[in-house]
């Protein structure tokens, strides 16, 4: 299927993909004085005396705003807010369809994260949660920070965490079939971005001690000639620096994770890995390596982020299960122990018996993901505080 | 009916009124590629390369923003964004049941004019209009001329205009009613405020040429020992001073209009008023005088906000097919021209052998009205010049 042309004829055929609706009758009289003036002036009323109320009688906690300022949007780079509107419709109905959860896309017409901060703070009232959706980096993780910080609901970049989450819980599932334990294993990180700084900080809570970050001028560590740009320095101070160049950093590596360029990992490197190695190339559309290329060199368990092959390492897996469990119990943020328990939750949906080469992660359409994310993630919610009910 | 009570249960039934939903199918990998990635990114290259094509490919042409700061939620006054959340959400449902518009409520977290512009040119990529509400005076007319002046998408203040078009349709019909004409009557309006400066714009628009506006202090006239804040200075110039209290101007008047408060018309002010005439009295829920002694006093033609009387001067009657029309054509703006067509619009639906006392304006529930008034201000768009299509 050529998937350009029939978007651009769905796209333009419904104008778009998101709609509003009401979810009560306005068709009577008696419905209009209820539904708006002069029944309305109640619910505001009690929210006026306890905002809280906000989340009984409003859509607040039911709806997640996908705010972009479109500077990192797929693939495409800045293109600006109105180009990237396609993709934050599209992520609002795979929240609806996929996880249950109301949301609302807001393309941000600057590229000042001072100005992006303050638009979501002021937008916030009618929001339960924000997720930050290709902003690029460095301004994403000062713009998550400082939100995060000034709001009482959930801040979460989902190019960051989303992926860190879903790598996390193909890699646990990875470990287990080749039987090795993630304390032990080395792996090698390509392109520390967002997204993968994200999965670095995920796999090292989740008990990974041995991990190698490279970027385009090589493996990152301390004092290093061709400099570290912004996150860069800290990355250095906390993973494990082996060898200068990625080559030399694959080399007997456990597990390689490529969120970086097509054709990153030549089947040459891939070769020198050790035995039952794991690769994600996750770079978009062509992966760093060919899941064929990567098995004929000898690597064991292979995924990307694409649908035509197995194990498909998809954010759809995590953000909407995310939000309906941390809008469940009224979430001021989605802390790390939130984001673990998802991880966890996305990989215990193969059991060990179904555990296989080509199926380390459950399908985004397995109907069971949402709700076990969003359980899991209430749960650890609740258990770390940051739920304010339920 | 306990509209109170009836409206909590419908409000925490249901969390709120208002919903997203996909229009388009998301069950299959095929869907998923074509509404998502990979595909998406062929509409947002097209937009990229022209902007105009937003029209095409997503909800943009489609999209309203409900926008408020909560300083002014209907008799409640400054309550907040988050109060303000039940009158927005309830607004963009009546967007789409009555228009067919999908709207979205955005509930701004500051009293500063400046920011609440700001905020709103910041998001103004994912809309087609904006609707601001209850936002008071007098910040609402600075906030709307400059965004009327920032914005190439329309910008529509319903407390302003809106009342405006729907009192000017009920008068253009209820002077028919008594046969008079518009440049001989002279007309009252008590409470010039953000309504009731608006109702004088479009009454002079509409060929009114004697208006006296009363506040508090009485009369409103140049150089008045009581003062004149604000737009009220304006005003005190361009309308026609009779008398120095309210009851002075009434005397003999033609036409009461009251956008104040309860029972500020008296019976017996009501009753000095010229043969024939006409009383608007749209103070919320109680009127300035009801109808029944109104009609007792003299008064031949009498309209109130309310639904339980005849006459009902609704808002719901312009905005759903203002913006319905102004969207279709892709209009920068709603200009003077579009506004008093929609107000003939909704007066035409009532035909001169149907006009009665008791029938001056049709019902909110007619199902003509969105689609008469939206072809009415469509085809004033494309004459003035405020359509960029069609």
């Amino acid at each position: 299927m050529d998937y350009s042309a029939e978007a651009l004829r769905l796209h333009g055929q419904y104008r778009g993909k998101l709609e509003t609706v009401s979810r009560v009758p306005v068709k009577t009289r008696d419905d209009l004085a209820t539904a708006y003036t002069p029944g309305v002036a109640e619910p505001c009323r009690r929210i006026r005396e306890d905002e809280a109320q906000a989340y009984r009688y409003t859509c607040k906690g039911r709806m997640v705003a996908v705010v972009t300022n479109g500077t990192a949007v797929l693939g495409l780079g800045d293109i600006g807010p109105k180009a990237a509107l396609p993709v934050m419709e599209g992520k609002a109905i795979l929240f609806k369809e996929f996880g249950g959860v109301d949301a609302f896309p807001i393309c941000l017409d600057t590229k000042d994260p001072a100005e992006v901060i303050r638009a979501v703070e002021l937008i916030a009232p009618g929001f339960g949660g924000i997720n930050l959706e290709d902003i690029r980096s460095p301004e994403c993780f000062e713009i998550e920070r400082v939100l995060e910080e000034k709001l009482d609901i959930p801040v979460f970049h989902d190019d960051q965490h989303g992926t860190g989450i879903v790598v996390t819980a193909a890699l646990l599932n990875a470990l287990a079939l080749v039987k090795k334990e993630i304390g032990q294993v080395r792996i090698v990180l390509n392109g520390p971005g967002a997204a993968g700084t994200a999965i670095i900080r995920m796999l090292m809570a989740a008990g990974a001690k041995q991990i190698t970050a490279v970027d385009e001028h090589g493996v990152l560590y301390p004092g290093r000639p061709a400099g570290l740009a912004d996150h860069k320095q800290w990355l250095a101070g906390v993973t494990q620096p082996v060898g200068r160049t990625l080559a030399e950093a694959v080399q007997g590596a456990d597990v390689f994770i490529g969120v970086s360029v097509p054709g990153a990992l030549s089947p040459q490197m891939a070769a020198g890995m050790a035995k039952d190695a794991v690769v994600f190339a996750m770079a978009n559309p062509t992966p760093e390596i060919l899941p064929d290329e990567a098995r004929a060199a000898g690597v064991r368990v292979v995924g990307t982020g694409r649908s035509d092959f197995a194990n498909q390492i998809n954010n759809v897996l995590a953000f909407p299960g995310i939000f309906k469990g941390a809008l469940s119990v009224r979430a001021r943020d989605i802390n790390p122990a939130m984001k673990l328990a998802a991880a966890k939750a996305i990989a215990g949906l193969v059991s060990p018996e179904e555990l296989r080469e080509d199926y380390i992660i459950p399908s985004p359409f397995d109907p069971r993901v949402a709700n076990a994310v969003a359980a899991a993630v209430a749960e650890a919610a609740r258990v770390s505080g940051a739920a304010r009910e339920g």
